[in-house]
């Protein structure tokens, strides 16, 4: 069938991505109207760790790791590749060596829709991974695939060059266009909740805060 | 369809909360006949960490924290809140600014057969959730459900004041009226346990110390 | 129906299992050509934390846990218990007082196809464990199994004396026989990788490494 | 531990239940405020086929259906039995022996969150039955739970005496206490939409019997 | 938020989709490169039954319906809904009702990453329904979304006027403006399959025709 | 890697599958003290069918079916193919053109721990399959397995020649060796079983058929 790698694709701004990155995967969400997020399976192999940074996307046959290789030649400092299986796999198509190649480029992390292993080493590397299975068993190449294409990644569209935020939470995709955009409304809304955490702190209740107790009592809410 | 608020729910004894949290998730189930338990996918945010309390609980819409808003006003110091959706669902209803409300109450910590965010910052912050999802998704506020009634969360049925017990092994819930027994027959399990302990590191064999080669052989057990 | 307990099984040979276990999980499956590796629902209790040993095996009754009392009667220092369930099942097998028992006859650990419970004392008596299931709730005996009979355990067969390795990738079984064979291939294969991470650190691509352009363009991969 | 056999337990009203299991499930369970729908992995051994009738309820230990034995002895002529095990599990505790066994009794079906076996002959025989899994593999008969005791089935508490309605979309559970009001809830809701049925077959949308573009256009829906 | 509603979207050429109706699922999706096809939860609720047509979209709340109201209104003959809920939810969104009000609009049918339910009445009525689960549990209206915007359904990018391909084996996805170049090449691997079949039926083997048997022995097949 | 095509293999008995297919997948597991049966996610892409036959085992890559090619070669009639891959995988391995090519060589049918398409054909052809996924999502040819070597098929030993059991129920492998004695055992149950069903119809409890009733009250069952 053949495949495509698409070179000099555009990158996220990095300001942007930094700025993205700060707000963090549930605020990011949330300033792009509850979109975005990836499936609740995408889980990290890392704790209490976040990372933000340029899609450099992957579309994979199932258990087949060879257009990770091609795809790390594209890596360019700050890019998070980001890889779709063409069907579901739990298989590792990434681990430690290749991570050793994609660190080299200058690469932040990895999301996938499938397996990772050498887990405890990618630790120690500092190569954050996003997965939805660990798994010891090992890829094949013989397919291939393409690179920088537009995919689906666990339920989310991502262009090469969308912003990924990744954290604790999971994974969140900005597309590049509405990165500025979302970039200043999570600005705000973390803004907003400091504000909202200080008045909460002193003992204000949200029911209060957000005027909810009119609402609630014309839709039937009643207390005993 | 409107909704309940029970106000001047009694709370759970906080000596046998306190004793009953002693006891751990395992002990205090095996005490009432191993029942009680949640479903093995109500998984903790944090590690060796347990908590015990009284339950608050939260029947909610699916993706939908209204309730979790009016639940925190009639938090009591010492409640553990427990939500159950009226349908499947992996979206989070609850973050750090909520776990803020929550904590100026005096609330321990959150059981959610649903999904959470903000763990990192919960873990921060001291407080303990349990659920059955982590997800960036958030919530939206349109349909009122009903606080401290009955519900049943995760396969096991919470009555508001129930005892929760939580730890890294999942969920357990004690009825009120069955705390006291409860308790007692939690701790001399711990009892015996220790004891049997002394004798197990000593080298005795659990074989002997229960008495079962003669029902093992009669059930047909061979030895080759 | 009756079953059987081996006794005086042959054990897998010490220095071999060092040998396998200092390969760990990746790289033991590929040197049996990505074979032996169970699951990816199998997960450790435990994170950055590896071990090797010789299976003992445990087949049993759904939420039954009488045949580990048996089999830790059997066990040998080096051994690694592994427990398949007859039927699907989330129920805990086992605890930190099993853990006590097995430990005193020189036991590492433990693979299960089911539950385990006390998860957080098992961590801190440096019991390693790796389970489809953790869970709080608790086993009968009632029903016989058997120990140290072939068994098939989350989708891999193992016999008695097979070797074990487990770490935070998953589990992999190595059948004795094939043991000193793939050891060699498996050092082997980690010298390969120790060069091959010079090359890649000192900035050679794979693609180049691995001689892969041709074929790629072969395979039809066009570069826009 | 024990177990209990309630006899002499109160039947619906079998004029109630005929008039419940007229209007389905779903009808029964919108009468009832969307509550009472036993989880959606309920599914039928049949198609186009529905009963409705009483709560026998069993509550069995994982893979044991020897409560079932006990219960059939209690059943009544217009019951339905309702199994709920103590943990999750797939084994068949029910095929086409105890189906005649309780047929002779006057038993309508089965709602099981376990396994069934011989549904080729269950079909035949004209025995109805919704479970969450179809599996050939067998139970035992060691430990002893109870019958007609208040249970939680597949996520909804089921008392007996309750009425069950099954049919091709799954099982609802309606207190018994509720069921007149809910009965005559149901048939209102049929009438209604018999004759929504006529407008709208006559062309009429939904949006304008219902009234529903203001309050759209007020929630910000926008044509384009 | 708001919603939108694209009102005059172009269909797919109603030949093409009698073309690819006629192909089907399977062939459709290899006449693509293995692409187009939804994820394999998409079950049929009847059994020996194909539709084609074109993609009338909706993207909508968990368990809110009322988008489907809304989109019933902008139904042309030809059409088949396609939606996808903005998280994971099993909650019915369709009934017998709305599917009488979309056929009296000439819509042939339902594509849902959700629930349906009155399944044996749109059987009933020829109503053809393709979803992720079937539940009696139903939505509520009070968040909107929208209608005729590109939706991703089931892992597949889907844009008002696709075609849809539904049969047995699930849904095909086939982007509006490839669907003459996939209707032909799916009519010549229906040709050319036709006479694959005659010639297996005389006797000769794939391995033969295609030719494969050198290639499996560079490969490494041995027989013994 | 290289792969394996076991030529000449021992069929199972043609009498022996007659009489282990009459008795059914649940007798003939219960025959063989309840083991031999696959996981439950196997299920028939047809109802109300059954079939037996000698088992001609396949292992096979993920998403690949270029062994079902080499074995369709090895068939002789009454053999049932068992597929097994290599590693989790719901794409469809077989279709139509392999269903005509393998009906020509005599095959009964397919077991597979994977997906299928082409459903509906298949049942108009009288081909008969078990599988774990029905999907249109088709295959690749680039990597070589396996054929009548031991495999493990969803959670069962499978050897070549061992004799299959499906049927509504699932799927159940009876070792070639046991067949004889499995047989005869499975016989015995359908007479003891057919004389207990008379004995039930006449109104006869299992309760006392078995004698349980003593055993029943000294576990502790209390009758109220």
């Amino acid at each position: 069938m053949g495949g495509v790698v698409r070179q000099n694709v555009a990158r996220a701004d990095a300001a942007l991505v930094a700025r993205l990155g700060r707000a963090g995967v549930a605020t990011v969400s949330e300033a792009m109207g509850q979109t975005g997020v990836m499936s609740s399976r995408m889980r990290p192999i890392q704790q209490d760790f976040a990372i933000a940074g340029s899609a450099a996307t992957i579309l994979a046959a199932p258990g087949d790791n060879w257009m990770v290789h091609v795809a790390i030649e594209q890596l360019q400092p700050g890019d998070i590749m980001v890889l779709a299986p063409t069907a579901p796999c739990d298989i590792a198509y990434f681990g430690d060596l290749l991570a050793t190649a994609a660190m080299a480029k200058g690469c932040k992390g990895l999301v996938i829709d499938a397996g990772v292993r050498d887990t405890r080493e990618l630790r120690t590397m500092g190569f954050a991974a996003w997965s939805s299975s660990i798994s010891a068993r090992g890829p094949i190449k013989e397919t291939v695939g393409s690179v920088n294409v537009p995919i689906i990644c666990s339920g989310v569209s991502v262009h090469p060059g969308d912003v990924i935020v990744a954290d604790d939470d999971g994974v969140c995709v900005v597309p590049n266009a509405d990165a500025a955009k979302v970039a200043k409304a999570a600005e705000e809304r973390v803004e907003r909740e400091e504000a909202l955490r200080q008045r909460i702190e002193a003992g204000e209740l949200t029911l209060d805060i957000f005027d909810m107790r009119k609402r609630l009592e014309s839709k039937g809410l009643k207390y005993e």
